[in-house]
């Protein structure tokens, strides 16, 4: 394969455009969006990319999940294309970029391929894989993870919202249920890229313009319900209390230990809280709580759920209290393909920015799809780490760099044709 | 005064009777009662007293605040009354017994006075202070508040409940607006005397019958609100966090330190905790909990008010974050009436009944009479310490121990006519 020569670029101004196009679809209420899975704004934000696709010549194909498969031929009819994509679903209260930049990154990919006139040995499939965010029906990643055979269709078909609408009767409402047979084209894939925003402050601090993603770090999300006794914060002595909350907050300092003794890749908090009855002037009988722990190496995931578990019996135990444990979610950390990342890292250098290796600490439909096919991402910064929220920002100059990035990747594993 | 004789009891069983006949007015969904303040329930209740008291030869008189006086005459036209009571009101999910006690108690006490053809020199008036519980317009004990001095009339017809009517207006539509000024009597009381169920677990776990209450503790409010900064769980490294959730963990280990440093009296706790925004994984950027300190020394609620706020301050410091605090909520300690519980004490010590000192943990009406008249109040033991719980329950010999210390304590007070 002959790398792409560096003055290669994708157009900047073009790709910034169509964000700022896209972002009128499902406007938030704060300059963010709100175009949710399967909302007539999702659909909306699709029919807007077919025919942005289609005006850029290229076909589209969807699956029984609403995936939208938009292809650019290659030159061999029998070469294994090279995916692209990310997800146009947004958070409630969700930004222009999240998802968004790794779709229309791939679309400029190919308007800037046909502006040069280059044309690939392997075909160039642009993916919008549905329901990424997860916000409206749960799990996040529902149907890059159908595809590649995490899910199953008919579990995710009978997810609900919070209004008992279902995923399969939504899907057919605004019209995106496809024919193509969900995960049917996986094993014929040549890589896939997605290009996302780091939704973290690492790039942004250390003044990066390109985050090469290495791994994805593995998550483990342990329920913890803490049991003691309601009382009165008045008439009971210190000596009679069963005080959850106080259990609580022991053990939120155990989970803040546990993180920082595997840094620097391990991470932990608890980010959901429910204390009951929740009154000022009763001690809390009740906590429930959701520990979140992450990291890349599997073995140390293992290590934090058991001395959570162990650690958070023992101040129970001790103060008379009662605590129950629940996994309620987890995946396996992802190691990407060595070949992908390295076109993405010789990408970056060819081009000029500079770079670090990055592990991604959210989910992404990236980290399903390296399950089925050779895979990587690359990142680029976003402002003061914010994401998941309507202020969320990123510069032109970081799409472009990311972009250009993204570019060179996908055209080098496509293999311009000479 | 002559002490009443050892063998003058109350009637145990008309007591329990009239308890269980009220707790039909207004019933829970679980065996309790709702019969919150100044709804159709509160004033059905109200009705059934007023039936009883007047059975029982009494009159009423109601002030502005719906507060119900139901006198019974004394021999001396002049003599200041006696008071007896509490509330009639509930919580939502409330007990059959918490002030319902106090009030059939002064009910049973003149029913018994009028069996035994007792005649006294002072007048008793038998008590329902409106509004007790709060719950449905804050502040708790409004009522007995405004008789003595402590809001105006003003600020308490203005409260407004969840659903925005009025105090004002509610009391005005359940018709019980009476014609006296709230507080107008309050320079004439000789004293008062309140029985009430402990709420609390230490009558019943040492076995007496009989708690003498001494002081009430002093309470002070404080709500914390911690700032730091919403990050993703996953994509934001330890170092770069400022977890307002990890925050408000030390500082409520921080709370329970200083509680315990004021062994045995003082207590400390955080009964409301909200974590924004609550989601899983999301690392909380912001955590708002109400400290609720109680002692019975002034001097140390004011010592522990200070050590959170520099203790909280530092610890938010250390991490990055910002801690402001303000004052929710407070009352100082009350030191009741000598004399009126020295009464309570030689009651429980003529009668035979096991009794200890206690200091109220709760707020009560006692608490602001206290201002105005010689107070004090007798508790007996409640099951397990359970209170506002629809399960709340005390024992028929608990009832009757605590009403016949009452009876002996006002009978004295209001001095037999030999």
């Amino acid at each position: 394969m002959a790398a792409p020569g560096e003055n290669l670029r994708i157009n900047p101004d073009r790709l910034w455009d169509s964000l700022m196009e896209m972002a009128k679809v499902g406007p938030g209420v704060a300059g963010g969006n709100n175009r949710q899975t399967l909302t007539d704004a999702d659909a909306q934000g699709r029919r807007l990319f077919q025919s942005w696709c289609e005006e850029a010549g290229m076909t589209m194909a969807v699956d029984t999940m609403g995936n939208m498969f938009m292809t650019r031929p290659g030159s061999d009819p029998d070469a294994p294309p090279v995916y692209v994509g990310s997800h146009l679903d947004t958070q409630p209260t969700g930004g222009k970029y999240d998802g968004v930049l790794g779709v229309l990154g791939g679309l400029e990919v190919v308007r800037s391929l046909n502006d040069l006139g280059i044309r690939t040995k392997h075909p160039i499939v642009v993916t919008n894989w549905t329901n990424e965010e997860g916000t409206r029906f749960a799990p996040a990643m529902l149907s890059s993870g159908v595809f590649a055979g995490v899910h199953t269709q008919e579990e995710a078909y009978a997810k609900e919202d919070a209004e008992g609408l279902t995923f399969g009767g939504e899907l057919s409402r605004i019209g995106w249920v496809g024919d193509e047979e969900a995960g049917a084209r996986k094993d014929r894939m040549r890589a896939f890229f997605e290009l996302h925003i780091e939704q973290g402050p690492i790039l942004e601090a250390e003044g990066k313009d390109i985050g090469i993603v290495t791994h994805g770090q593995g998550l483990s999300w342990t329920q913890v319900t803490v049991t003691g006794k309601d009382a009165h914060t008045g008439s009971t002595p210190m000596p009679m209390r069963k005080n959850a909350g106080l259990a609580m907050a022991r053990i939120l300092e155990l989970v803040d230990e546990i993180a920082w003794s595997h840094a620097p890749h391990a991470v932990g908090a608890a980010g959901h809280i429910d204390i009951s009855p929740n009154s000022r002037n009763v001690i809390p009988g009740k906590a429930v709580f959701t520990v979140d722990f992450r990291s890349p190496d599997v073995a140390v995931i293992r290590d934090m759920e058991h001395r959570l578990k162990t650690g958070a019996q023992k101040i129970c135990e001790d103060m008379g209290l009662e605590a129950a444990f629940e996994k309620v979610g987890g995946f396996d950390p992802v190691t990407f393909d060595a070949a992908c990342v390295t076109a993405i890292r010789n990408a970056a250098d060819r081009l000029g920015y500079s770079h670090r290796d990055i592990i991604s600490g959210a989910g992404h439909d990236a980290c399903w799809i390296n399950r089925v096919a050779p895979t990587a991402m690359v990142m680029c910064p976003c402002v003061d780490g914010l994401s998941h929220n309507e202020a969320e920002e990123i510069t032109r100059d970081w799409a472009k760099a990311g972009c250009d990035v993204l570019f060179h990747a996908v055209v080098e594993t496509a293999e311009i044709v000479e």
